[in-house]
């Protein structure tokens, strides 16, 4: 049995990010957007990630801007609201919501015969506005935010939408992409997760002030 | 805006699986693996995790045993206790520990200066015994789980070990394969992550009993 691995988390980090540095060579990215990259990459071991990710050019500053605000996170999945540095977004004021366990949108998605986390972004509706919008899980919920900014006029400060797997996430981000009303941050195809969605948050507030409470 | 996705999660799920079974053909695969290979790769929307999955022969038989037993399961990140279907390993009589978030077994961390989730690990000791551990964020708590096994003759039923990254995931993950003291369930190289590790417990449990409360 080995022992001699490295066993501090922040110096994991560092020898981390070193060794996928050189997977982002060749793509001009800002030091920002390095960052990002480079903690979606860190965040899903794959460095086949780099040439699929999609930072909207005022996405991150959009971001950074909001949190700063206070702004809070809605997450279709707890999984997203559990990766997300609770700690580091208080210290800015913000909050993470989510509703897929909800009762009463448990029983409002039986009735429409949709996912719970659409429900649960038909529900949140204007709440939205101004705030980050954090898809890791489900198209469904993806697609529900983009009905709203489209049918509805609400107007989120950016959405991380990484909605994952082989029903509708590849088409949900490619209409994140292509529609113009808010900057966005997603990965081509069907890749994406939770992890990935709650990295590029936890990447964006390290940026702002980079101590871990 | 695209409204004819598929809205209905049992639906998405069936499809999903139908698309990925095609990527699994030529594997030699058991009906049950083909389970477990199919959650893994629905959770990270990767069809390229299908070569790199690696289940012990005696992995599902041993895990679902221990599940019906009601054996519970010890991870090493919030994520995964997130992920895994706890109303449904309720109804086997388990639960999920982790003690990540603990501030005793953060201040032990410190003091040894090593990972919180190690430590927890260490911490866990033998009361893994005849239970599942499921490691899907951190290579040195499976690490830990691997010199609790050879020094200490601890015998979980089944580690399920997954841990992501580029420090340490891979050497920790090749380690479990080639011990020989419990099945295991893994997948080789950088990737990996909670949902995956989650998605695995989850794909068992659904074996034993396809019900979803």
């Amino acid at each position: 049995m080995k022992a001699d691995f490295i066993k501090k988390p922040m110096e994991i980090e560092h020898r981390s990010m070193e060794i996928i540095a050189p997977h982002l060579a060749g793509l001009e990215l800002s030091e920002a957007e390095t960052k990002v990259y480079s903690r979606l990459i860190h965040a899903s071991g794959d460095v086949d990630y780099a040439p699929l990710i999609h930072i909207h050019p005022q996405a991150i500053e959009a971001a950074q801007q909001a949190l700063r605000s206070g702004c809070d996170i809605y997450t279709d999945v707890e999984m997203v609201r559990t990766g997300i540095n609770k700690r580091k977004l208080q210290t800015f004021g913000g909050k993470v919501h989510c509703l897929i366990a909800d009762e009463k949108i448990a029983a409002m998605a039986k009735e429409e015969g949709i996912t719970r986390s659409m429900a649960a972004m038909r529900h949140f509706g204007k709440a939205l506005e101004g705030n980050i919008v954090a898809i890791g899980n489900a198209p469904t919920a993806l697609f529900e935010v983009l009905r709203l900014m489209e049918e509805e006029g609400v107007r989120p400060a950016c959405v991380v939408g990484i909605p994952v797997g082989f029903v509708g996430a590849a088409d949900s981000k490619e209409a994140l992409r292509v529609q113009d009303y808010v900057p966005y941050i997603t990965v081509e195809g069907t890749k994406g997760g939770s992890p990935i969605a709650a990295a590029a948050l936890n990447a964006i507030m390290y940026l702002i002030d980079d101590t871990r409470p």
